[in-house]
């Protein structure tokens, strides 16, 4: 599955050169690479937001892509580094869940348990993981606290050059999967969660657009103790008015036209979303 | 006009993977595309921010470059996406003014009216405008919010890789423009407008270069109360006086050595700047 | 010494297009180069904190690499615009003292007096430096503002593309260096210097992680008026703990598990930092 590109994703932010550096090791190993920063801006050591936002980005590339994931909280413990592959494309992350929305989308068994308790899991049909072990592949020397540099960025490139993957590490069966949080009905109402706050204050809830009827728009949703009646089309309309609509990622999002809405409701990722039927009469 | 490098100016920031998605997008119909980010920090559904940070840049780019800008608060509306071709370059993005300084300095049609009032006006000579409305080049299915990742990139990516613009949408004879507000004289004084605030709180007006006599160095600059005699030759000076000079862009400025000059003069886009002849004597 | 890589390190942001049209004019002339941002949040126009960061990541690209960085608060001066090549990689910035680590790194000689202060020294051994005044490798008009895209891109373009240096301006034998801060050992301590702050807030000195020793952990740190006993191995452990570590660049570092230490200690840049031995018993 050789190709070139590279996407990557991480915590590290634009103000330092750590992502800088990524790259610089990325085109010593690979000069054909096309690189391409996913987002560097999720918050620090926070795997579910990684795990989310990640997860609305992945499958607009093409196939063959390598995907680079560092939120790494726990880098220099005993977490494994690890490759992944599934049918269309391959990943290269910590083995701390963040994947858990890609191994579902993918059909993969899900976790049990608390909301975001992780435990082990077997892999989606037909896809492949590598626990990275073998040095050959990485920079060296290995340094505690920027596995993105020495492990995960030259093992991407690596790979999109068309090495083995079977040559970088042993195959294993299960990866870490955290638990998340479904919408569930509650009262005749679905209850979601936000997953994410958005750069404009908009709420990415994981209310998925085909757990509403589209074409009825006769709902009302409750958040905050606020309620909106309808879903809107677009961010255009009232300047003042909150609003509901699928986001472009294909999710349920609050907003307010341009406006913040979680500034305007005082609420973030984990605040609950109800969908219930019926628009209230003024 | 095939070519290479695609630009991208959006207000959709960095912190989210809209961008990225994007740029999977473009790189899944041209592999061999050069993309380049121009800036994804124009305040959000600022359209006249945006035509002018916009029109400051693209003219430093190589013939045949495709320019992708979206400011698209109407997104999900009826405003038309477009396809827009020069002699040099061509321009992607929704027909709501955002192109409105690049046809003026093509030396094409002004709109008339009140500053930025919006009509519809034709194109400067030897350019070509179409109305984007066939599918078979679209992103699909379409989402009614995200019709940068959805219609104006893979449209930027088909038309670098050469695709004909005529099979895109129809061609149209008139686009949108917005009046600009123009440098006037009153009382012997140019007056002029702030357009923009540069990260270092600098005031990018809209008289140009030539408007002022460059040997002379005899005039004074008016601003929020504030006066200032002559002109700069570059940000290095008395570390606490105010300045005026040509910023990189061609445009007369108003900048503090070392400071924010916005903040200092407590003035952003749309202040009026006038400049006078004359310097003052202490 | 052609190459395809070209990076960029400056003060400018990303928020104005200014980066995206150096871009610009780097394709126009080498439409083959790849360019990869170091970053642009260098603290505006601090010469000091440019030069260490950028030291800590330019020695991660392949043989070959251009390195451009305009931190250059005296642009438009009689400053001058260099290039220097060493063996391995090439480097083209205003002459204000922005190349002083590399020097260092490379075994040049170094700047005596107060910290900070400026001198005119020697090359490291084999290097050559050259004093750009060729306009026919510059973007004309040139400005006196913008040197990173009238001077310093289109110069590093041609290089990159195999154009002979030499052709670019004459060749000097003396280049600007400050006298950077050496940890010094006082009363049997290692005084060195918080030399930058990063995203997390974690303080990085210069001390080198080679004038510790590595297996021994018996030393403690003193900053701020803190005392921290013992190396960490990684950013994991006691949540509440200051630590201090051998951060991804190589030099000793201060951080705060989970939080920012700038913060929590109220120090920054140019704050002392003392490695003593013995670890204090509870």
């Amino acid at each position: 599955m050789a190709g070139r590109i590279v996407t990557l994703t991480t915590d590290f932010g634009t103000s330092d050169p750590f992502v800088g550096t990524m790259k610089g090791i990325i085109l010593g190993i690979h000069p054909g690479a096309s690189i391409v920063d996913l987002t560097h801006d999720i918050p620090p050591q926070d795997i579910r937001a990684g795990a989310f936002i990640f997860d609305t980005a992945h499958h607009y590339f093409p196939e063959g892509t390598v995907h680079v994931i560092v939120v790494d909280p726990t880098v220099g413990t005993n977490r494994r580094p690890i490759l992944v592959q599934g049918p269309t494309a391959s990943f290269v992350c910590p083995d701390n869940g963040l994947l858990s929305h890609v191994y579902r989308r993918a059909g993969g068994p899900v976790a049990e348990g608390e909301p975001f308790a992780t435990s082990l899991v077997g892999l989606p049909r037909g896809w492949r993981a590598y626990h990275l072990t073998n040095h050959q592949y990485w920079h060296m020397p290995l340094s505690d606290t920027f596995h993105g540099r020495d492990i995960f960025a030259p093992v991407a490139a690596y790979l999109a050059r068309g090495e083995d993957p079977g040559a970088m590490g042993a195959m294993i069966d299960e990866v870490t999967v955290f638990a998340a949080p479904e919408p569930i009905e509650v009262d005749g109402k679905l209850v979601g969660t936000v997953m994410a706050v958005d750069r404009f204050g908009n709420l990415v809830t994981n209310i998925p657009a085909n757990a509403l009827v589209r074409p009825n728009q006769d709902i009302n949703i409750q958040v905050a103790g606020m309620r909106i009646d309808g879903l809107a089309r677009s961010y255009a309309g009232s300047p003042t008015a909150l609003l509901a609509l699928i986001g472009s990622h294909g999710y349920l999002e609050i907003a307010a036209a341009n406006r913040n809405a979680s500034q305007i409701l005082g609420v973030g990722t984990g605040a609950k979303v109800a969908v219930g039927r019926g628009v209230q009469l003024a």
